[in-house]
Order: structure tokens, then C-alpha cells, then sequence
């Protein structure tokens, strides 16, 4: 029945061979790999609004380093796409930041990488959803669902989490329309808003809400707060790195269809978020957590109606399927780490869909726990996010110089300066986020990914020494092992006396019944069954004083060691098997707990003797 | 680690030997077994102004029934006392209903008072303990704790069941004072109060509040609230039983000692309860849920000082200690059910303190679970009360005048006589709780007992189909098995080397290693390493296409059922140990998912070949 229910979610089992199938056209890898960037565009210009309007002295100081700050986000999106364009030519089967770093720099900075990409992936979900949840309650008709919003926000993330589970590419098939429809609701926000504004002039400014949630704190626009301004809008350029990562999952030529697709995300993305940053310079946002800046726009330029309702609309799509980037990216990266062992075995296994299954639902969790942690607010978790992001591009552009160093491929130079521009500029900026942000939150990321890195250490040197310690050279030869075998009795029934004949069919050196007993009356007792059954394996008892079997049984297992030379003890447990598995709970558990104890014996081997009561 | 911290708990493990010890002598056991019924007053004049001053046209008219009432009350106690001291004389063993109709009346009767028993203890607990919070937020200065009454209620169950969980004669020891300072404070409260009111004159009334939280509903007060009213006073007889329930616990000689307790007990009992009536009478105290009955009395009687304060520390220790008496009897009754083979065994044990520890966790997490269901309000819970309490007194009783008349003892005309009133005025009660109740919550036992019962029921069936199952004559002989062993293999390793050596000295007809391979590159791997280390056990290879292991593990146990006779399959898996448990979710899991579903294959053994990796 269980088998049934998730067939009916996830689908029939794909065998290994149809593996080739599961990839993705341009088109609709543009909209399963980009729409992290893109939806990115839905809250960076907000998210510099928080920063600029609420630290100067009045909102329009702060709309005014809107473009200055906008034109810094879109070089440095120019640099780090170009960058990554290097990556994707270099490393066609995939894996980012963190193969590139590993491969060229070594084990702690492939784990930096690797760290910062998968909690990374974690705040992309928790971030996107609770931004698209903050898109629909920003619609007026919407506004009492803003209480649910964590509710809200959980719901999406089971939709996308069963999606992934179905497999790559029908999840694709599933989001490819509204990365399209948000591109062309933004593009026609953008340039109908400047045409009204610009040409017409009948919109005028959008009003300060009566009750202002906000509270200018005043004082002069200094340069910290236009970089921590510049830190907030950077967070336009997170996912830009999910194509390198995915390159495998494009048709053939993999790399050239790849590199084509980013450079069209790049400027789609560099145009929409430097153009709503104009626009929001001419009409005066405010930065609020119960209506969305793109929502303020909207409703100004194309009012309360139904064009503003399918732009929110495709804005909550867009982010939800920002959030499915990471699905389609963290369980592939998390692979790669485990299979070199630094993180579960789990997490390498592909599921029966083709899907790396545990990797999906491990995110879907996190995220999950995320947006519970942070009541669904989106610009709280942000500053969390960008010192992931920056880490893993410096990583990653690094490597790059030192691969084209060492390779020296056709072009070296050329490709040499195009990556040591990217690995400064995104070091610089990663400077600049960890200092501006810090007690807003970047402190957290310091802290968690050491954290994660310790973890895959650990988890490394635990396989490691499992490794070696199973590691044996051809030709060795374990020895021929003889054997007492020790039958454990309650009361003489059906199920012991199949368990007798099976101990006598091993052929073992010994053989001896045990039977733990807790007064004289029940010792009498089996050994008057044994005598009626006329058994003709030799009885010991063993005395329980305070009730218990797994310490009678363990000092009794202690002297028949010293009793006998043997190689291996095996232990026989006649247990009943009954049909349903609430049964189990009618029968006493010590059987289980006396498993427990004897597993971590050495020369012993446990045996349930099955009898099956129906 | 977690033994320590039991040990630190519970105290030393005691050897079955100690048993007889832990008696208690009458005075101790006037306070385990009697503050039940003794606390109950508590309460119960609360509860019948909860009905008739709701329900009449005014206060006043409803305080002038309480005395009739309890003269009512008083009578049907005497009655019940009188018969239980039958019980006692004629079942020393104890077991109260449930024993005595089990033994006259048959099945389903003894299930009915054994169902209705059980659920009576559930709520004894729920219903003192939260009576027990509602005494200490009476008190002026702790009224701020009246909203965390749910977590208030739910740590003193926790207190209460480590109490029991050490031992019985402990648990007496700790609880006895606090019966006679309730029983003195109570007294005090009484007299002193009817001597200021009658005598000196200078008490007044209780005053109402100013905003009272009770609307009278108006209405004359007919037939069916005094009827009502009376059914709530009987929550008064709450607790009779337990005395004959828990005659094995008394010195020697049980059945006199247990006689002259349960007469002291009801005399106190009627005693008390009747005082207080009269003094509410006098007093006018009014129905409430933030401040009780007493606290109001005693209040205008006392003052607010030190005398008043120690009369509602004594009733809340009193009430917690109520709670006790089902702590001593649930558990004894649930071993009782249990060894008549109605409940899981488990029930049926003693832990290592001598004490029935599985009936104290689930007696403690059941009225846990009653306490935060009904948010710690005692009222709301007494109407599912009366029910069971009416119906196990209706069953012993009706089991007594039975035993009368089949065992013709001597007196045993004087017996009957006693046994038959008893009988017939608790059934008659029964009828009267259940009409008036039924819509207060009454309907809800006749639920939940029937329920229990077919549980019961579905137990025993099971239970008694095993015992078939497992029978076998004297004589009985299986036949010699000879069986296959398969090895189940991933790679070869060391673990394996040793899985197969231990195969090989068990002897078998046949056998066979057995690889799960995903494609055909795995299978030339397996194939490679099995000629490298020039093994002579046949290697056989099975594809599984969608990478799972159970299926094809199954497909080929089923070919080898076709290729050989065999009596008997033995399936090795060889597993490696970890030395901390953690560092099994680094481990995959498929093998335990694998031993699930060959457990309920038939003629198959499966056996984990333990590999210590340490």
C-alpha cells in the first residue's frame, strides 16, 4: 500500500539505461537553471532599499543611489558571467565551485566550496519561496493571508519537493512558462512604467503608506552604507553559478549549448534588475515587509487589475521555480561530495526515478526548518546567503586561474585574465559583504560553514578508517572456523524444537540450550519439559535475580568462552513471527534488546530462528 | 550513560527475593490507599453546586439542596463500604471488580469492570492532579499561575510516576503525611467555621464577585438537577475500591487489616464531605474555575494568612496524592488483565525496582495526554467519570452476592442481604449518572469502555492463537534438516572473506555467493575480484535494473526454492560494526531493509555475519 501511494506521487521506477533521456533542451534549461538568477531580480532591488532609504536621512537620498548602485551589481554580473563561461568549457561533466576547487586547489578549499554551495542551495529555497509567498500577500485581495505565510511557503515546498522526486525533466516541462511570463511581465513593467512616467507623465509617485512600518534612523549617506547597499543588490548575482554546475544535464554539445544559455541568462538578468532599479528611482518605492517594491510599482503603473495580478503571480512562480534550481542542484553537488566520501553514502544512490532522492529530501527539510525558524520573512535569511555565495565564486574563479596556468590550453593567456579579473572582483566583494553585513547576519555563515566543513572531515576519516580496516590483499586466507552453537530457551513450544533441529543441522563443535530463569520454581519447571520431551541436547539454566536477560546471558556467553577453544559462538534465537506488524508490540521486547547488547561482541554472530505462527 | 542516569533515578535494582518487604503497614496504607476517596472532597461539593446553583433560579436555591444531597451520598457510601468489606474477607489476593466478576460472572462481565477500571484510573489521575493545580492557584498570590495550570498539572505527574517507579513502600512513605494534614485542616475548617457562624456570628458570607464568571440559568429546580446534582456529589465514592483492589500490599493478616482501613477510611470520608456541605450551606460559596469551593470558605473563615495557606497545600498534596492510589493500582490491575493473556505482556512484568514499570509509563502518559487534552480543568473531566466507577462497583457487588450463593460460606445469608443492597443502589446510581450526565460527557465511557473491551478481545485472540500455534505434544520430533547458505556480496572485503569462512563451517548442502549488480560493469568487477582472490565458493550475479536489492535478492531466493529440496535457506550478510551508533546513518541501510522482507519469508533464516571494524 505504501509502494502504491508513492508510485501514484513519484511515478514508475526508470531503469539505469534510460538514464541518457533525462536531458533538457535550451530553452527549458534557461528557464530550470536560470531562474535563480533571474528571480533574484524580484527582491535585490528591495533589498537595497532596506539598506539606503532606511539609513539615510529620507527616502529620496535613498532612491538616489539606486542606478549608481545598480551599475556596480551589473559589472560585476558582466565579470562573474564571462568567468564562468571559462568554467563551463573546462568542465563539462559539471560540479562548480566545488570540482573546479578540487581539483586545482586542493582538499580544504574544494570543502570551502563545497560547504558554502549546499548551505547556499538551502537559503535559495527558504529565501525564494518565502519571497514568492511575500508576492502573493502583496496582492491586495491576498493581504489577510500574510498570518500564513509559513504555512504558505511550507505548502510550496512540498509541491516542488514531489516534483523533483518525479524526476529532472518533467519537472522542467512543469516550470518552463513562467520563467518566460515573469521575463515579459518585468520587461513590460520597466519599459510602460518609463514611457508613462517619462512620456506621458500621468503616474506620478508611488504613496507613502499613512502607517509607515518603516523609520528613516537619519544621518548622512557615507560610504559604508552605499557599500552595504551594493551588498544587498549583489544578492542579483546568486545562481549564476547553476549552470556550470549543471552542464551535464544539458543535450550534446553539452558545454557550447551551456555557455550559449548563460550568456542569454546574464543579459536578460543584468537588464531586468538595472532597468526596475531606474524605474524605482523615477517612482519612489518604499522598503516594507508587507508589500513587495515590484508590488508597489505595479499597482501604480498598471493599477489594481489583472495585468498587476498575473505579474505578482509570475513573480511567486518564477521564485518558486528559483527555489527548484537548488532542487535541481544540491542533490547533484551533494553526490559528488559523497561519493568522495565526505558526506553519506545515501546521498551518492540514485532513487527509482533516476533522482538522487535522499539529496532532494534532505533539502526540502532544511529549507522547510528555515522558514519555520524565520517566520516566512525573506529579508531576514538574505544576509545569510551572500558570504556562500561570494566564497564559492572566489573559490571557483581561483581554480580557474590555477587550471589554465597548469594546462595551458589553447587561449591560456586570454582565459587566465578573464578569471583572475573574476576571482578579484568577487574577493573584493565578498570582503565588503562580510564586513557590511556582519551584524546583520553574515556572522551566521562564518560560523555554520566551518561547521559543515568539520562535519565532512569527520565523515571522511570515519570511511577512511572503515577503508582500511576492511582492506585485504589477494590471496589471504581466513581461517577454517569451528563453532559452538547456544540455542536460548524459554519454555519448550514448536518454535524451540525447530530451532533445536536447526542448531543440530549446522553440524556445530558444541551445542548447549540456555535458559535464563528468575527462581527455583520456573529452573524445576524446564527442566521437567525438557525430560518430557526427551531432548537430547545437553540444558544449562542461568540465574536472573533481578528479572533481566541480556546480563545473564552475557556472563554466561563469558564462561562458555573460557570453557571451549572455539573460533565463533553463534547464538540461536527461536522467535515468532506474526502477520501484522502491531502484533509485534503483544510480544516481549527483550529479545531485541539482547540482539543490541550481543552485536557489539566480538566472534559471535546472533541468529533469529523464524517460526511463523500462522 | 543511560543506565547511570536510571539508577539515579529509580534506585539499585531489587532481586524478586525482596518482594515480600515491600509491605506497608496500616497507617501508611490509610494514606496510599485512601486519599482517593479522602480527596474527593476536594471536589465534590464544588461539583454539585456546579449543577444545582447553574441550574436553579439563584444561588441561594441551590446551596438549600446541598445538604439533602449529601445525606444521599453519605448513605450510598455507608452501603458501598459495607459491601467492599465482604470483598475483602472473600478475595485476600485482591483484584477488586475485575477478580471478583472474572471469578462469578464470567468473560465479559469481568472485561466490563476491568475496561471500566483501567479508564477510572486514567481519570483519577487527570482529574486530581488538575483539582490538585486548582487548589494552589486559589491561593491569592499564585493567581498569576492559573494559565499555566496544563504544564503546573503535567510536572507533578512526572514527580509522581519517578516516585513509583522507585517502589511502592517508598512512594507510601513519602505521601503519608500530607493524608492526615488534609484530614486535620479539613476538620479545622469545618468546625472552626460552623463555631464563627452559629456561636459567635461574625463570619458573614462568602462574597460574589464582581464580575462572576457563572450566569444561573433560572428555571425552579426540579427532579432531574437534584438527580444531576447527586450524580456529581457521587464522585465523592471515587476510590472506595481501591482498598480491596490492593489487599496483597497490606501486613499479614491482609484481609483484617485491609477491613479495618477501609472503615476508618469511609468513615473520615463521609465525615468530611458531609461537614463541608453544611458548611457551604451556611456560607454560600459559589461554582468557579479560577478559585475552588474550599479556597472560598476557607478564605472567609481563616483570612488570607499562614492557616489558609497550609489548607491549600495540604488538599493539593492530598489530590497529588490521590493520583497515587492509581499509580498503586493501575498497574497492579493491568498485570492482572495482562496475565489473563487481555493486555500485551509487557503489563504483566516486573521491572528491576519490583515494580510494574510498563503500567506506570502508560498510566502517566495516558492522564498526561487527558491533562493537556482538556487544558487542566477538573469539571470537564468528571462526567466521564462517574460512569466507569458505577459500573465496576454494579459488577463487583453483583459478583459478590454470586460468590454468596455458590460458596455458602458462613454468614453468608447476612452477606448476600449486604452484598444485594450494594448491588442494586450502585446500579441504580449508575442509571441516574448515566440520564443526567449524558450530555455533560457521559457519553463518552460508554465510548471509550467498550472500545477497551473489544481491545481486550482482539488481544486475547491473538494471544490464544499463538499458544496454538506453538503447541506440541510430548514426543514430537522434526524432522533433520539440510539446508543451502547463501552469502549475500557487494565487493570483497575483509568482512566477507570472513562471512564466507563462517558459511563454510556451518556445513551446508549447498552454497552459494549471491551479487546485486546494477549494470554490466559492475558484474565484470565482482566477476574480476572473485577470480583475483581465487574463491571457491560459486559466485552467482543478479541485475537489478532499478537499483534496488530487496526485489532481486526475493526473484532469486524463489529460482533457488526451484533448484534444490531443501528444508531450509540460510541467508549470510556479512555487516560491519561501528563503534558509535551514529555512525550507522553513514552506513547504507538497504541490508535492514533487506532482513525486513525476508523475515516473513518461511523456511528462511537470515543472519547478519558481524564484521568489528575497530
Amino acid at each position: 500500500m505504501l509502494e502504491t501511494f508513492k508510485r501514484l506521487l513519484v511515478g514508475r521506477p526508470l531503469p539505469t539505461t534510460e538514464q541518457e533521456h533525462q536531458r533538457i533542451s535550451k530553452p527549458v534549461a534557461l528557464a530550470v537553471f536560470s531562474s535563480d538568477a533571474i528571480s533574484s531580480t524580484a527582491y535585490a532591488t528591495e533589498e537595497i532599499l532596506f539598506v539606503t532609504a532606511l539609513g539615510a536621512s529620507s527616502l529620496a537620498l535613498g532612491l538616489g543611489t539606486l542606478v549608481p548602485i545598480a551599475i556596480g551589481v551589473a559589472t560585476l554580473l558582466t565579470i562573474v558571467a564571462f568567468s564562468y563561461r571559462q568554467t563551463i568549457f573546462a568542465y563539462p561533466s559539471g560540479g562548480g565551485s566545488y570540482v573546479v576547487s578540487r581539483e586545482n586547489l586542493g582538499e580544504m578549499p574544494s570543502l570551502v566550496a563545497g560547504a558554502s554551495l549546499l548551505v547556499d542551495y538551502i537559503l535559495t529555497v527558504a529565501v525564494s519561496i518565502s519571497a514568492g509567498v511575500a508576492a502573493i500577500i502583496s496582492i491586495p485581495v491576498f493581504a489577510d493571508l500574510a498570518e500564513h505565510r509559513v504555512l504558505l511557503g511550507l505548502g510550496l515546498i512540498v509541491l516542488i519537493t514531489l516534483a523533483n522526486l518525479r524526476g529532472i525533466k518533467e519537472s522542467g516541462a512543469l516550470f518552463t512558462a513562467p520563467t518566460y511570463l515573469y521575463i515579459v511581465m518585468i520587461s513590460g513593467l520597466v519599459l510602460y512604467g518609463l514611457y508613462r512616467d517619462l512620456i506621458v507623465g500621468d503616474i506620478g509617485r508611488v504613496p507613502l503608506p499613512t502607517d509607515p512600518e518603516f523609520a528613516v534612523t537619519g544621518g548622512t549617506l557615507g560610504l559604508f552604507l552605499v557599500l552595504k547597499g551594493f551588498s544587498s543588490g549583489a544578492v542579483a548575482l546568486t545562481g549564476v553559478e547553476a549552470i556550470s554546475n549543471g552542464v551535464p544535464a544539458f543535450r550534446r554539445p553539452e558545454s557550447r549549448n551551456a555557455a550559449t544559455t548563460l550568456v542569454i541568462m546574464a543579459t536578460i538578468l543584468g537588464s531586468l534588475f538595472f532597468g526596475l532599479s531606474v524605474l524605482a528611482s523615477h517612482v519612489d518605492p518604499y522598503p516594507s515587509e508587507s508589500k513587495t517594491v515590484i508590488a508597489q510599482m505595479g499597482l501604480l503603473i498598471f493599477g489594481n487589475g489583472a495585468i498587476f495580478f498575473v505579474l505578482q503571480i509570475a513573480t511567486a512562480l518564477i521564485l518558486t521555480l528559483a527555489a527548484n534550481t537548488a532542487y535541481a542542484d544540491f542533490p547533484r553537488i551533494s553526490s559528488i561530495i559523497a561519493r568522495d566520501g565526505y558526506l553519506p553514502r545515501q546521498f551518492a544512490n540514485r532513487g527509482d526515478r533516476l533522482v538522487f532522492s535522499n539529496g532532494v529530501l534532505f533539502l526540502a527539510a532544511a529549507a522547510g526548518g528555515l522558514v519555520i525558524a524565520f517566520g516566512g520573512v525573506t529579508n531576514a535569511l538574505i544576509p545569510l546567503y551572500a558570504v556562500g555565495v561570494f566564497t564559492s565564486f572566489t573559490l571557483s574563479q581561483s581554480g580557474m586561474v590555477r587550471h589554465h596556468l597548469t594546462e595551458r590550453e589553447p587561449g591560456w593567456r586570454r582565459s587566465t585574465v578573464i578569471n583572475a579579473i573574476g576571482a578579484v572582483a568577487t574577493f573584493v566583494v565578498l570582503i565588503i559583504v562580510a564586513v557590511t553585513k556582519f551584524s546583520s547576519g553574515a556572522w551566521l555563515p562564518i560560523v555554520v560553514i566551518p561547521a559543515v566543513i568539520l562535519l565532512f572531515k569527520g565523515i571522511h576519516r570515519h570511511y577512511s578508517r572503515i577503508e582500511r580496516s576492511l582492506h585485504v590483499e589477494p590471496g589471504f586466507r581466513p581461517r577454517r572456523m569451528n563453532h559452538t552453537v547456544v540455542v536460548l530457551v524459554g519454555r519448550v513450544h514448536r518454535g524451540v524444537l525447530d530451532a533445536l533441529a536447526y542448531a543440530k543441522s549446522l553440524n556445530p563443535s558444541h551445542l548447549v540450550a540456555v535458559s535464563v530463569v528468575t527462581d527455583d520454581e520456573e529452573q524445576q519447571r524446564i527442566h521437567d519439559q525438557w525430560q518430557d520431551f526427551d531432548l537430547d541436547v545437553p540444558l544449562e539454566t542461568v540465574y536472573s535475580p533481578y528479572r533481566e536477560l541480556s546480563r545473564p546471558v552475557l556472563t554466561f556467553l563469558d564462561e562458555l568462552g573460557d570453557r571451549y577453544d572455539n573460533d565463533i559462538v553463534t547464538v540461536l534465537i527461536p522467535e515468532f513471527v506474526v502477520k501484522h506488524w502491531w502484533q509485534h508490540i503483544l510480544h516481549n521486547q527483550s529479545a531485541l534488546i539482547l540482539k543490541g547488547r550481543l552485536l557489539f561482541r566480538k566472534g559471535l554472530v546472533v541468529t533469529s530462528v523464524p517460526y511463523h505462527t500462522d
